[in-house]
């Protein structure tokens, strides 16, 4: 399942790019600098807007790299704009595009490392499942729930999109 | 992977159990009656906290249950206390408590159907990805937020709990 929960990752990613968008038709249409948005926060001491974008887009990358061996493109985080923000998203999402289910044979028995973890490993079954599915939720949510505060027009279909619905 | 991923989900609802006990300590701290809580909001057009924590409940209770054909406790979202509401997420647990890896055989191919899907239907592996886990981390995670914007003190080791970190 490693490679349908990546590929679900990633179509939600597609929906992130969207509500990009419409931030910043929002922005347009309300006339204001579109960027503001990038320091938006919910609290003074959770991270901002720029940064929950950014680190959603590395929890899915660096997972899919960790867990399957390919390397991963280098993200500085020098966003400044949104319009360099979405660019950010769709890059991840076509790195995203380059995996084949092949890739991940073998990831639950990885060895993952992570910088923050002081030596210490996790399996990749267990830092997929820990670790980097709810993580990526986390700060994905976090960029919806942010717009969403800031009056852009969003709602849980948006951030759903398409199902595979279909006749019984 | 779907028991495995509904046990994450359970530890999941474990964390924001301790959420609520963090925001009553807060609330007691800074003198103001827990209850408010229930009532606030990123967005005048979103659900309140107390639906947050209801509609995270019942994603994955609802899904354990069309995954598995297992009934499900019925909960008619009566909760007024912050009380309350941690016993509604503590019977969550102990329902997900009942599930054995075995109750999920077959689970990918189930037809899923749903009140809001006017007839049409799902196979249980999309709906279980594209659906149940999006949807629970949606909610779980706009409780978290929700709690953060209001001043709670929450991290994000708060958010996901424990990890299985081992030495190499």
């Amino acid at each position: 399942m490693y490679f349908e929960t990546f590929s679900q990752m990633k179509k939600q990613l597609g929906q992130l790019s969207k509500w990009l968008e419409t931030a910043a038709a929002h922005a347009k249409a309300k006339s204001f600098d579109p960027n503001l948005y990038l320091n938006f926060r919910l609290a003074p001491d959770q991270l901002p807007f720029v940064r929950q974008v950014q680190i959603g887009c590395d929890a899915v990358k660096l997972a899919a790299s960790r867990l399957s061996g390919k390397a991963a493109p280098s993200n500085p985080d020098t966003e400044q704009t949104l319009e360099e923000l979405s660019a950010r998203v769709r890059s991840t999402i076509a790195y995203l595009d380059t995996f084949t289910a092949k890739d991940f044979e073998g990831a639950a028995g990885r060895i993952v490392t992570h910088p923050r973890w002081e030596g210490q490993v996790m399996s990749g079954a267990d830092y997929f499942l820990e670790n980097a599915v709810p993580n990526f939720f986390f700060h994905v949510t976090h960029a919806y729930a942010l717009l969403r505060h800031n009056g852009v027009n969003l709602g849980k279909a948006d951030y759903l999109g398409s199902q595979s619905l279909r006749a019984p």
